[in-house]
């Protein structure tokens, strides 16, 4: 029997005009982080299973997980995200390495998740992490790159917005304001994390169901709502003004608008899944009513790196996937038209096999990229084949360019042709590769 | 108990500085191929487990897998070579696709191997391949990019060579000149892929053992050390002058040869362990006495497209993988040094944390990659954080700067400081750029 020509499901093949779309999306990510002097670094995508064990997101190291012995009877797990490996790398080198390390990586990510749009089994994810400051000039650091990028993308402030909250905070809502024991507490914020996806009476239902009658009775479900509902810090309940963790939001908020980063917002109900942060956290939401959804985000997790015995390292840091950004693209119209990586495709004409290998060596000395088809094939065959290739020139080569050193360029895109030697071609085509 | 720092064995963590080289590499990969007009795809690194069973290197397939069942009882297998993918890609377009069809991958691949050095279980393998082209102007495209990988990376041709052999011809040795079945064609060629690694006297009583008694009689085990004793095309007996298999080698090597690519040989050992070559097949090889190894290799596959139930296509290609190329480098003085990513240290002096946005944004803006210290931390400490991160400048921000708009530009290489206007270090910063 004939074997399937399918990707494993829900893992992606790239064919050319894929893989440039997604290499669009890799370099403006590259060189907006590299603006900022971070440094690109890279691990295994095979990680021993215990690195993934002790924190991170519980849905994800119990149900998703690729994991499996090696031949050699070690467990092993395929890389679910870039936190726990950038951790200890960090901490291998703790002591050598000079702080602040800005440090990004483009790794590919493997969940075993119910496929749907948006949400495959492998992405791409850049991640972008700076290490060694606990002030809150790094958080204005990686939430200005978060929203540079969106602008290198050609994004209008309009089409997305950020939403700030503290792990802090929220663990002093839950511990003090409501008086919750911490295991109560961490039921809690799990469900606040899907609070979005259920209706409100069936919210409530299972905070009433968390909170023991003691609780129930002190208000503590009527004082969370309260908080929930809160839509600026100033909404707060004037218990909560005082604290320190509000202060941190306030302060970030007003360096953020200063430095024009103006489409933020306070989110009570932001709790990102991952049980690592320890202080601001930020997520990127698109505005469209259509594709209304979390885009990415991030925030502060100090305490990662002392997992590996050194000395902790104050870190800030976000992740943002390449499915749900080339979806955001998409549905605002702001990919744009990306050529071939090739610059001309040479038709020969007639028995010109070993004579035109001059010619072709020429222009790729100059610099031109150069696909050659194939002798004795018809021109109109072979004029077609290089329009299917999303190229811009067909370049004729016969006897009669040979004796004349003048090739016959002919653009395929209006089909009009031109005569020119090797060096006006090497330029002309150089000139399109800059504005295709 | 703290986790380990390690990486997983046999796989690297990439630093830095590692992955300069490794991004290095990539590129001059992907000028030379992109100049031969080759478009870039990529593919899933974990295949259904079938793709790697029918055809390939049954050494691989028997014991070097990483193979497992995902959660849905899926058999699954992490790649451990691009081909069987990229066929069943080709197979997957089979009639939409436009011929010749020019492909280049760079997946990183794994196989549980014995680490040693040059061969870690994982690996990153610049993949080439054309498609349509039965004749032999695709071997010929295909070892002249092999070839000018190695030159654009500044080997001279006394530095690797070039081994050539032909499937049919191997073939036709084993089965019609010495007259051997299937299953003894088979096993001898796995020997002869293994024969330098054993001594000669051992070698010989192996082929003897292959060989039926008859077949001994016949000569079997002098004709074929006469083959392979032979060091070019003529030396080989007068029997098998005649074969086409062998005039194709002749007018490839004369095809090559009239190129410029003079550094190729006939070798009748050449094997290639991979079960799914058809015609021409070729190996590049350090020439260096201490890393005397096979590098890299390629040849002619026309039948893998077609395991997918779709019309075979002819197809020449090859790989080369990132761990031999680097040591190949290193041992050969041609790694060349490689400058950070960012091009400018700022160094904030005094209470600066607001003043200096502005002009850090501009110099960014204008193109400059620039990192930025820590107000607050001693001037001293932070050109020391700056020379360990293998940067050029660093730029030094206070009040004075601020207040004239003249920066001081400080050349970490040689200690000398300049004072410039914030223009004028974008230009200074990008020439470096270009000539690190």
């Amino acid at each position: 029997m004939a074997l399937s020509t399918k990707p494993y499901k829900g893992a992606r093949d790239f064919y050319p005009e894929d893989m440039r779309i997604e290499k669009y999306i890799f370099s403006v990510w590259r060189e907006a982080v590299e603006q900022f002097g971070y440094e690109e670094y890279d691990a295994p995508i095979l990680e021993p299973t215990e690195l993934y064990l002790s924190k991170g997101n519980e849905e994800i190291i119990r149900e998703q997980t690729y994991s499996f012995q090696d031949r050699g009877g070690r467990d092993v797990t395929m890389r679910t995200e870039m936190t726990p490996s950038v951790s200890r790398l960090v901490a291998g080198r703790r002591q050598e390495l000079s702080y602040p390390l800005r440090w990004y990586s483009i790794p590919n990510c493997w969940r075993y998740e119910r496929t749907q749009r948006g949400r495959g089994r492998e992405f791409y994810q850049l991640n972008v992490d700076i290490f060694g400051i606990s002030g809150s000039s790094a958080e204005e650091e990686t939430i200005t790159i978060a929203d540079r990028i969106m602008q290198r993308f050609g994004a209008n402030r309009d089409m997305y917005v950020i939403k700030l909250n503290n792990r802090k905070l929220s663990d002093y809502i839950l511990q003090e304001y409501l008086g919750l024991d911490a295991t109560e507490a961490h039921s809690l914020s799990t469900l606040i994390d899907r609070m979005h996806k259920m209706d409100r009476a069936d919210f409530i239902a299972q905070v009433d169901a968390i909170c023991s009658p003691s609780e129930r009775e002190a208000g503590a479900v009527e004082k969370l709502l309260g908080v929930l509902d809160s839509k600026t810090l100033a909404d707060l309940p004037s218990e909560l003004q005082k604290q320190p963790a509000l202060k941190e939001l306030t302060q970030l908020m007003a360096a953020l608008r200063a430095a024009g980063v103006t489409n933020i917002v306070f989110d009570p109900t932001l709790m990102r899944g991952f049980d690592y942060y320890t202080g601001i956290v930020f997520e990127v939401n698109d505005t469209d009513p259509h594709n209304n959804r979390s885009m990415y985000g991030g925030g502060r997790y100090d305490s990662l790196v002392a997992q590996f015995g050194a000395e902790p390292v104050p870190t800030v840091g976000f992740g943002m996937g390449d499915i749900t950004m080339r979806n955001f693209l998409e549905a605002h119209l702001l990919l744009p038209k990306l050529a071939s990586e090739t610059d001309v495709y040479v038709v020969p004409v007639g028995d010109v096999a070993e004579t035109m290998q001059k010619p072709v060596a020429e222009l790729r000395e100059m610099g031109a990229r150069v696909a050659v088809g194939v002798v004795g094939r018809k021109l109109g065959d072979q004029l077609k084949a290089a329009a299917k290739k999303d190229l811009r020139y067909a370049l004729i080569i016969g006897e009669d360019e040979l004796a004349s050193g003048q090739y016959t360029l002919r653009d395929l895109q209006n089909g009009t042709e031109e005569k020119h030697s090797l060096q006006r071609i090497v330029s002309l085509v150089q000139d399109h590769r800059k504005q295709p």
